[in-house]
């Protein structure tokens, strides 16, 4: 939420609460979807029959993705753009869908926040979509924990022999914060409890069924990358996957329901698909390949979001969602705030809404940044400003003539307090963007050809800036391992902090120069991209001191707390 | 499923798949629930609101509770029987609904097996059922494990201080067979990861929540009930709930869905609800009272079950859950097929298809224990013969005469083979016996107001026939430490073998003057009972050598290898 709410601005669960919702028959009739081929969950919530994709259409349709500058601990206000941006180019007149991630139960209950947008800019049924939505985290995190079971129970029965596996990589998984359970050793109490293992729990958000499911373009394609995720590797180090399990159909019928996507609907009652939620850090970070390529077949526009900063969010989008889809943006819009730009100025996180011009112009140079490589990417760039009420007329003037200079287009969202409204100013710059200087062929960072190595340093040179990069021992004789293996030819997933071009959260604003480590890097051959981990990554995340569960409660039926 | 199928008798999959469903809009007209206020899970499946809940309905409805004898390992057709009877009820014009326990994942991976029914006894769609449902366990393994995490959390703030517990008695669930879970360590590798801690995990059915969900009677007791549930002792002795962790309103927020029975159908379309599904062991065993009293609501018959034998499921089903609710049975059916006689009869478990009259009649102790007993409660009974392709009519006359014998009602039941036409005749014994005949009020095995060791004892000496008690150390001090907290008023579910009325799974027929051992007490606040443990309890099954899941599949969109 943004602090643009003025006194008595209404909250987002009450706004949410407000919202006349059309029956979610009407919102699929609007774009062509016979009601009676919805499966409802609930009046507002349906999942949509995969035979509503449509190739022909998908080439008309124009898809926008939304990114951002490198952002401040609160974010600048991605998903908020995205549904603002929607909302924006409705409201004058293109028939548009959002196409969002799905947000996890973890943050809800631990820090204060959902992912349905927020103020008049966001998905709805809001409660429904932040708690259980549809059941595809469930599915998701009960798939992964099956495979968990029968594969300790393969070790299990092969205790005697020689079948058994030396070393299992995959983990458990909950959609919890929950710090006890990142490291654990299972299997105590005596023989019949199994073979003690150290082992530990992700967030189902980090589970590689997440992001396959997401990559994932039918039900086939589904089967083929569960059956070739790694789960570990024999005595003969050769991988050992799903497949050599013997479990993969069993877990892509635990999946049947979850790869469809989710058609809910906006504040001002235009389309919105919301599936799959993969983490934005060792994972690709978009919402579904199936809702995304949905969307696009019954819509003019649709705007869908990459986490974090360019450098992460954006750099995979293009590079492993769209190389895999043939799917190209028309226009990529970078989100910024006055606060994020002070902070690569220089200024610490609690004094960013202070006035402090000559701090946002050092700052800009991140912005420039993220400007520079979207144009390398061949990216057609609208810059959205989130006006807050701590900004001035003349910081924000200065930023709106910098663009200009820049030769970038520029515009200001007011779509949180004011909704589509608020918002077509943007969509029309989108549309003029689109219409007349729509972005060119994607120029990847790298080849699918390069070696393991190669396409590590051509995204941590072209993208991050690094003057070099090293590689730890264990990376090396992995490389070694999966060229051997068979999966050179993946692209890279670099995991690194969302806070700084560099592998350093405090190296802000534009660093360049630099030497990039990568520690480590792990198979996901079920997603099919090989993750490149540079510094320390929370794949569990604990719960703070003040969780926010402690305010999340019904009210006369209603939900409270949720936001 | 049952060797009754001849030849190229269908699978329960097919016979699932070839029944014509009815939108289940029109199922819920049928009972005279407006269309408009069902919250459907796809077509076929759909949530009710609580508010057609009619106490005044309830009291002009029959309820017949479904039990068995002491069940052989692949057990006797309980639930066959459930829905068989609701199908006869129907077939001979008695407007009837079924009430039924919601399947786990864990199991139908596992050991072959769902909990739909079989043949064409079935409640459908039952793959659906059998898989994510309406993902009310979904839900409790959320809610359970959001307890879990915020738990751990609390103790890793107060590390510094006194407010921390001494000891956790609340242990983290999953829907899954996962022997590696039951014992753990958690919170290893450093401080940031938590405060290292045995741990474990059980089955989601053993979830206190998923006990509580069924046995609370609305939001506001389930709330209460909820803040109830004892996590863990401070160091001064005293117990610390979810009351006390300040998290009881989040957590019935993530249940507020599921505490909504689900109405689904029957291969012949009439009414099935089926929610809940609390381990017959270590809790009670019935779907949950919500469900029931819906059903009664705007039924003439409903039909439900509890499990295990009559010494296990109708004893918690009638101290428990009935005395709670104030619902009477007008009259319990006893499932018994001739194998499990035999069994008790002397006959190894593989050899009870062959003829042997002789065993049968020994084993007919075992039932003569169960009527009895179900008559000490002042139960009507009617004994459910569930005949088998193996049987022969010289055993089943001598059944048949026996029971005529004994006074007590009789009936063969087809509905695997031939639905509600087969199941006609246990139908009109059962109106008969209600109708002229029905249970007395019922003549609970104890007073809430016995101490809790008394209890116990009734419960081992009225119901088992042991000859005495005995109770361990540790379940002597917590008797003492229970009554000093204000439990002792709370009625007792007691754990034990399901294959004996004793606690030695070996000891089958009608042992009596046996010493039942009480090893341990475990205090369910949130339930609203103390389950006293006599022998060993597995609250976390583990896989076979050959799950399941290597047989499930998907073949053209249809689901292969559930039943």
């Amino acid at each position: 939420m943004s602090d643009q709410q003025v006194k008595k601005f209404p909250s987002d669960i009450e706004i949410s609460r407000a919202a006349k919702l059309l029956p979610i028959a009407k919102i699929a009739a609007n774009i062509g979807i016979d009601p009676e081929d919805i499966i409802p969950y609930g009046k507002y919530k349906a999942k949509i029959p995969l035979s509503y994709i449509n190739e022909d259409k998908i080439k008309e349709s124009n898809l926008i993705l939304v990114t951002a500058v490198t952002p401040n601990k609160a974010g600048v206000g991605k998903t908020v753009t995205s549904v603002a941006s929607s909302l924006g180019l409705n409201y004058i007149g293109k028939k548009t869908a959002v196409a969002l991630r799905e947000p996890s139960l973890g943050p809800c209950f631990g820090m204060k926040g959902g992912a349905a947008g927020g103020g008049y800019s966001q998905v709805l049924p809001m409660d429904e979509i932040n708690l259980h939505f549809t059941g595809d985290f469930h599915a998701i995190t009960c798939a992964n924990n099956m495979i968990a079971a029968l594969l300790d129970n393969y070790q299990y029965q092969n205790r005697k022999n020689d079948k058994g596996l030396e070393r299992i990589v995959w983990r458990r998984v909950l959609d919890v914060n929950d710090r006890s359970l990142r490291q654990i050793v299972t299997g105590l109490g005596g023989t019949g409890n199994g073979i003690p293992t150290e082992a530990g729990f992700d967030i189902t958000t980090a589970s590689e069924i997440m992001a396959l499911l997401c990559l994932a373009t039918d039900l086939d394609d589904l089967l083929a990358r569960i059956e070739r995720i790694v789960l570990g590797f024999r005595f003969d180090k050769t991988p050992f996957t799903v497949k050599d399990l013997g479990v993969a159909e069993a877990i892509t019928v635990l999946l049947k329901d979850a790869i469809m996507p989710n058609l809910v609907q906006t504040t001002e009652n235009t389309t919105a698909f919301i599936h799959g939620g993969p983490f934005a850090n060792i994972a690709h970070g978009c919402n579904s390949v199936i809702a995304t390529k949905m969307a696009m077949s019954s819509n003019e526009y649709v705007v869908t979001e990459a986490g974090f900063g360019s450098d992460l969010g954006a750099e995979k989008f293009l590079d492993i969602k769209c190389r895999l889809t043939g799917l190209t943006p028309k226009a990529t819009v970078i989100v910024v705030t006055t606060g994020a730009l002070k902070l690569h100025g220089g200024v610490a996180d609690g004094e960013i809404s202070k006035p402090n011009k000559e701090a946002m112009i050092t700052g800009l140079g991140n912005l420039r940044r993220h400007i520079n490589n979207m144009k390398e990417f061949g990216q057609s760039v609208i810059v959205s400003f989130n006006r807050h009420k701590h900004d001035n007329d003349d910081e924000v003037g200065y930023l709106e003539n910098w663009c200009g200079e820049e030769g970038v287009a520029f515009a200001i969202n007011n779509g949180f307090t004011t909704g589509g409204e608020g918002a077509a100013a943007l969509g029309k710059k989108i549309v003029e963007v689109v219409e007349n200087n729509p972005s060119k062929p994607i120029n990847f960072a790298y080849d699918l050809e390069d070696s393991i190595g190669t396409k590590i340093e051509k995204i941590a040179k072209r993208v991050y800036k690094a003057g070099e990069v090293t590689f730890s021992q264990t990376v090396e004789n992995k490389i070694k391992s999966y060229t051997k293996n068979g999966w050179a030819n993946l692209p890279i997933c670099i995991a690194k902090t969302q806070y700084s071009f560099s592998d350093d959260p405090k190296r802000v604003n534009a660093p360049e120069g630099f030497s990039l480590h990568i520690r480590d890097i792990v198979i996901q051959a079920g997603a099919g991209f090989i993750v490149a981990i540079a510094g320390e990554i929370m794949r569990m995340p604990g719960l703070p001191e003040d969780p926010q569960a402690y305010r999340i409660k019904l009210v006369d039926g209603e939900i409270e707390g949720l936001s």
